[in-house]
C-alpha cells in the first residue's frame, strides 16, 4: 500500500458538500454588501515582505510564510533571513491599505471595498484552526465619521442574518479610551502596548489574572491597582445609551470625542440594526497594533466565539502613501460562518441521468445539456450490476430523480422522464 | 513624496469594474458546470515541494515560488534547495490529482470536480501575463472511456456560450498518435519527450523550423525527413469525420484505438455540442508531460489565442495514491475569457444616497438597508460644494439614480424618491 496522502501539515481539502455550502455563503455575503454600495477589489496573495513585517500585524507577522527569492545560486549558502523577499499575507488589511495607496488616484472617495480571499499564518495545527482560510473583509476608506461603523457593521449584520445566523452580539469599546485609561492610571505610553496584550486576556485569565500577570511584567502597583479598579467599575457599564455616565466613570485622559463618538454609533445602530444586541466592553482590546479608534467584535450567542471584527485604523495607509487616510474595516471570519450556514437545494431538480454502456456518449451528453438548460442539475451515471450503493451516494449529495437512457429497438436512444430516486430506484 | 507603492514584481490589482465582471464571469461558469453534474471542491494553495517536483509538471516546475521552511535558525546558513519544504501551486491539475488520492474514500466514482483558483508561476514579467492568475478545472476522475472528454467539452463550450463567447473552435490531437507517429519515423522512445517540445513550436517558428531544430539536437535525418513527410500529409486531414482515412494515414504503431477514440469524441461532440467546430490538428502537442490520450485546447476566433485546454492523464493520480485511475481534465484560463466578458447591470437600481453631513446616521444607514433589501445598490455619498465630478464617477461605475436626505423642518429625517442621476443633477 502507498504512504498516506494527505495535505500539507496544517492545511485541508474541502469536500463537495462543504465546498456547496462555502461558495452559498461567499455568494449572499457578495450580494449583500454590493447592495449597501461596497466594491469588490482582488490584490495579489503574495506581497514584498517589507510591507508585511511593517510592525503593525501584532502577533501574525510571526507566523508569515516566506517565500524564496528567485534566482538564488543554488550552491550558495545564505541565512534564512535573507533567502526571502516575499510573503504570503497573513491578513487583508495590511494588503489592503497597500491597495488603497497604490490605486488612490483611481478610487472613488470614500472607497467602500470588499475583499474576499485566504489568507496563511502558520499557527501550531490544531483541531478546527488550519494555515490557510478564507476572510471577508469590508474597509471604508477615506471617512473620519462614525457614519463608516455604522454602515460596517449594518451590512455585516444584513449578510450574516441572510445567511440565517441570527443571535449575534456585537462587543464594541474604543482605542482612545483604552489608552486614556491606561495613562490615566499612570502607565507611561510607551508601556501601553505591553498592558494592552495582558488585558487582552481577561477573557481567558480573569482579571486577577491579567493583574498578576501586569505585575510580574514589572509595573508599579499603585498602577495596576488603579487599573483594577478603574476597569471594575467600567465592565458594569455595558451600554452606550448614556455616553454622559461612561464618561464620568474615565478618566480626563480619554478624550471627550472618543466617547461622544462611541454614543453616537450605540445610538445609531439602535435604528439601523434594531435587531443586534450592542454591548460596551472596556475588555475588548483585539490584537493587531494599527487601531486608532472604535474597535468592534461580533460574537454567536450559544458558541460565543468570535465570528467578525474590526475597527477603525487611521494610520496605516499613510504608513504606504505617506499620507494618512482614515480608515475603518470589519472582518468576518469565514470559517466559522461557512460551519453554521446551510444549504438548501431542491431534490427533485437534481437529476442522475442513468445510461447503459452502449447509448451514444453524443446523444447522452447532449440530454443533459437541454435539461441544464432547463435548471436541472445532472449527473451522468453509468448502468452498473449494483446500483444501490450509488444511488444512496447521490441522495446524500442532493439528487432526487432519475432518468433513464437505452438504446430502443430501432437503434435511436430513448430517454425516460424525471422519476424519483428513492431506496426503491435501484 | 512617498516612493511609488506598487504591488509585488509581476502581481497585479484588481479594480472594482474589472472584478465585477470577473465575479460574474465565475458565477456563471460556476452555475453551469455544477449543472452538469460537476461537484467544486477547494484544495490548498500551498502542496509539498516533493509533490510539486515530481517532473509531471513540464516548463512550469521551473517557475515555482518555494516557501522558506518555518523554525529554521536565523544565524544557520544553509543551501537554497535546503531551504524551501513547500510551494505555490503552478497548476490545478497536480492538486487535483493528489486531492484525489487523499480523498478516494469519500469521492462518487466517476468524480466529476471543479476547481477554481490562483496559481503562482515565476514568469517573466511581460505585459498581460502575471505571476498569479486565476484557472478553472474540471476533471472527470475514474472514467476511462470518451463520455468523459465529451462532457468536459460539451459543458465548457455550454458556460462560455453562455458568457457571449461565441466563435470559439476546438483542436483535438491524442499523444497515443504522436506518440505511435515518432516510433513508426524511427524516433527511440526515451527520445520523444524532445521531440515533442520541439514539434509544439510549429505555430511559432513552421515546418522547416521544427525540422532545423530536431537536426541541431542531433536526431538522424532520415527520421526528421520521415517526420516531415508523415506530418505533411497529416496535416492535411483536419476532420475527425472519417478516422479510417486518418488511420491510413498513420505508421502502424499508432494504437487503433487511440484513434477510434478520436472519432468516437469527434461524432458524439457534433451531436452535443453542434455549434462548436472540432478540428483535427496533429501538430497539437501541449506542454506537460502528464498526459496519455486526447489532448485538446480551444481557441477565440479573431484573437486566435488559447482560451481553454485539457486531456487525458491516466497515470498521474496513480503517481500519488501507488493505483492508476483515468483521469480527463479541460482547464479554463480564466484570466484570457475575462476580458472577454461584458456585465451588463441595470443603472436605474443603483442608487447614490445623498445626504447632508447633518443627518443621523442611524436614519441614513436604515434607509439604505431598507432599499438594499429591495433590491437596489445604494452607495451613500455625503453632500459637498461640487458635487459634479464625483457623480460623473459614480455613472462611470453603473449608478443612475439619486436619493437625498436632509433633515426636515420638524427634526425628522426626510428622503426623496429616486430620480435619474444624470449630468443636470449636480
Amino acid at each position: 500500500m502507498a504512504s498516506k496522502i494527505v495535505p500539507a501539515r496544517g492545511m485541508r481539502d474541502v469536500l463537495p458538500a462543504e465546498k456547496a455550502r462555502r461558495e452559498h455563503a461567499l455568494r449572499v455575503i457578495r450580494e449583500v454588501y454590493r447592495s449597501f454600495g461596497f466594491d469588490e477589489i482582488e490584490a495579489p496573495a503574495l506581497e514584498e515582505l517589507s510591507r508585511l513585517e511593517s510592525g503593525q500585524g501584532g502577533e501574525n507577522e510571526k507566523m508569515l510564510f516566506k517565500v524564496l527569492r528567485r534566482g538564488l545560486d543554488p550552491d550558495e549558502a545564505l541565512k534564512p533571513a535573507d533567502a526571502a523577499d516575499l510573503g504570503l499575507r497573513f491578513d487583508l488589511t495590511v494588503p489592503l491599505s497597500r491597495y488603497v495607496a497604490s490605486n488612490a488616484a483611481v478610487l472613488r472617495t470614500p472607497a467602500k471595498l470588499l475583499q474576499i480571499g485566504p489568507v496563511w499564518r502558520a499557527e501550531r495545527p490544531q483541531k478546527g484552526r488550519y494555515r490557510q482560510f478564507v476572510q471577508c473583509d469590508i474597509d471604508v476608506v477615506g471617512e473620519p465619521g462614525a457614519v463608516a461603523e455604522v454602515e460596517l457593521v449594518t451590512a455585516t449584520d444584513t449578510a450574516l442574518r441572510r445567511l440565517g445566523l441570527t443571535g449575534t452580539t456585537l462587543r464594541i469599546n474604543d482605542r482612545e479610551v483604552l489608552t486614556g485609561l491606561l495613562t490615566g492610571c499612570g502607565f507611561a505610553e510607551d508601556a501601553h502596548g505591553s498592558v494592552l496584550i495582558t488585558v487582552d486576556k481577561a477573557d481567558k485569565i480573569g482579571l486577577d489574572g491579567v493583574m498578576a500577570e501586569l505585575r510580574e511584567k514589572g509595573f508599579a502597583d499603585g498602577h495596576v491597582a488603579s487599573l483594577r479598579s478603574a476597569l471594575d467599575e467600567l465592565l458594569t457599564i455595558t451600554s452606550l445609551s448614556d455616553p454622559a455616565a461612561l464618561a464620568a466613570a474615565l478618566p480626563d485622559a480619554v478624550p471627550a470625542q472618543a466617547v461622544q463618538r462611541l454614543g453616537e454609533i450605540g445610538a445609531a445602530l439602535a435604528v439601523s440594526a434594531p435587531e443586534l444586541p450592542v454591548v460596551f466592553d472596556v475588555s475588548l482590546v483585539r490584537g493587531m497594533g494599527y487601531y486608532t479608534g472604535p474597535i468592534f467584535e461580533m460574537a454567536l450567542a450559544g458558541s460565543g466565539s468570535s465570528i467578525a471584527g474590526g475597527g477603525r485604523y487611521d494610520r496605516m495607509v499613510g504608513r504606504f502613501s505617506g499620507r494618512d487616510l482614515p480608515a475603518c474595516g470589519f472582518s468576518i471570519g469565514f470559517e466559522r460562518i461557512a460551519e453554521h450556514v446551510a444549504l438548501e437545494t431542491d431534490a427533485s431538480r437534481a437529476v442522475a441521468l442513468v445510461h447503459a454502456a452502449d447509448v451514444p456518449a453524443g446523444d447522452l451528453v447532449r440530454r443533459q445539456r437541454e435539461m441544464a438548460a432547463e435548471g436541472y442539475r445532472v449527473a451522468l451515471v453509468k448502468q452498473a450490476k449494483r446500483m444501490q450503493p450509488l444511488f444512496d451516494k447521490l441522495v446524500e449529495e442532493g439528487y432526487g430523480s432519475v432518468v433513464r437512457a437505452r438504446v430502443g429497438d430501432d437503434g435511436a436512444t430513448v430517454f425516460t422522464d424525471p422519476a424519483p430516486l428513492g431506496s426503491s430506484a435501484g
